[in-house]
């Protein structure tokens, strides 16, 4: 597939058959995915140029933002070029005629393993195995013959590693979605932008935060999102991370964030992209 | 200890030697602690007068705010009447005599493997078992005999249950604070409360956060925390939580919220109650 006119090679955190290859799959079906073993190696291999882009889950409709995610995108100089969104569905799986009773331990990721903490309470007994990542565990299931062990993973990753699901859609809360943006070297975009990411830190003084937000009020630019976060090493102090409904062709977007630049600590520009559109019909793979 | 009148027994999650009792006993140090198995459970045996109050944790610094309890503290009719922190130090506990040579297997809560997973990686090989709870995975450790396991817990578990650390201060993060509040039945607060909790839900509109945060601004009311996570069950759509710098007494806060009512689906008080203020030489236990 064509992204700003070059093949795309999309890195990702974790292994074949996980959820960020999946979104990427499922989005951009004609790019070729690399899996990386950790988050700071996504940013890296588009740094290095190994891939055009690289793809991040920042937020999740159960859990929230994925914090380290955010520092790692304040801290890198890599641009956010798209978004999309994943649901995500949780499956127990088992070597094909395992049966539910046999399994005394189950493996998965530890987000994996607190998003079905309800199901596995009804498994009393059954030792629960951390590992790095979801899709990881079913391969390790595969490769080990284990037939006393289930993962947690996708359908794909059954697929992809011959295991049979025992259950399906066991993670606790059912509108369960994850939304990933997609890096790159450079702030080329597919389409004409009409959202933008950016990052703040206000001064301590009552009102800030109120006047920062009339630098959009007052141009009608809507907040799509709006996340306070501990700044790292200073415990209870914010760093806000903001999603603006406008692109940076919208000549609002520039004027604004140089406003709120005035009263700022600091502002970071993280990207500025077209929405994305949820095509109803799109399978998740 | 007496707190408005009676004496304090409080519920928390986990066993003995978690991380929540520690911060119950800090801050109330003459107070009876039980342990019960959820943060549901908390809640149910505060309503039932099991207990005279509960300690929940409800945000940490590294890894921000903790939606369940959150919502467990919007679904429940129990006020916050205090409020406390205390610095995560995680060990890694063995029995006495054991090298860390011979650990095969380390058992934590999911949050406890995720907090320390740079450390961990630094273990391969070894076999990361997620359990309930921190100081739980340390009596499982004693009570086994277990000699090639280790546990991710305080040190606090590590002396009731008779292990010794391999290691201390394993986290990712050294500054890893968690701030934890005190609910009871009753809003009766210790000393005059200077700090109220909030939680509101806006309607969508552009510029609907800047109308609802103008009725603190326009009263010189300082906002010490605002948080917007998703709306369970509608992907997207935000809940703030806010913290106030104003306690119920002040005619400003009540002032405030009705106001804020105006332009709110809804608003609801979670508490006023008196600020933490950190003794700087308490020990921590």
């Amino acid at each position: 597939m064509l992204f700003g006119g070059a093949a795309m090679r999309i890195a990702f955190q974790g292994a074949e058959g996980a959820y960020s290859e999946a979104a990427a799959r499922r989005a951009w079906p004609q790019a070729e995915t690399v899996g990386v073993e950790t988050f700071d190696a996504v940013f890296a291999a588009v740094a290095a140029g190994r891939a055009s882009h690289g793809i991040l889950p920042v937020e999740n409709s159960i859990g929230g933002s994925i914090h380290h995610n955010y520092d790692l995108l304040l801290d890198r100089d890599l641009p956010i070029v798209a978004e999309t969104e994943l649901p995500v569905v949780h499956c127990l799986l088992a070597l094909p005629g395992v049966r539910k009773e046999a399994i005394r331990r189950v493996f998965s990721h530890p987000q994996g393993l607190a998003q079905c903490e309800a199901y596995l309470r009804r498994m009393p007994g059954v030792e629960l195995v951390a590992t790095y990542d979801t899709a990881g565990s079913a391969r390790m299931i595969r490769e080990g013959g284990l037939t006393d062990t289930a993962a947690i993973a996708s359908a794909r990753a059954g697929e992809l590693f011959g295991l049979e699901a025992l259950d399906t859609s066991i993670q606790d809360y059912k509108d369960n979605l994850t939304r990933f943006v997609l890096i790159a070297r450079e702030p080329h975009v597919a389409a004409t932008p009409d959202k933008t990411s950016i990052a703040f830190a206000l001064y301590n003084a009552p009102g800030a935060l109120f006047k920062a937000l009339s630098v959009f009020a007052l141009r009608d630019i809507d907040l799509t999102k709006l996340e306070s976060r501990p700044a790292r090493g200073r415990p209870w102090e914010y760093v806000f991370f903001a999603d603006l409904g406008v692109g940076r062709d919208d000549v609002r977007c520039g004027r604004a964030i140089v406003h709120l630049a005035e009263s700022s600590r600091w502002v970071k520009n993280l990207g500025s992209y077209p929405r994305w559109q949820a095509p109803e019909a799109l399978p998740i793979r």
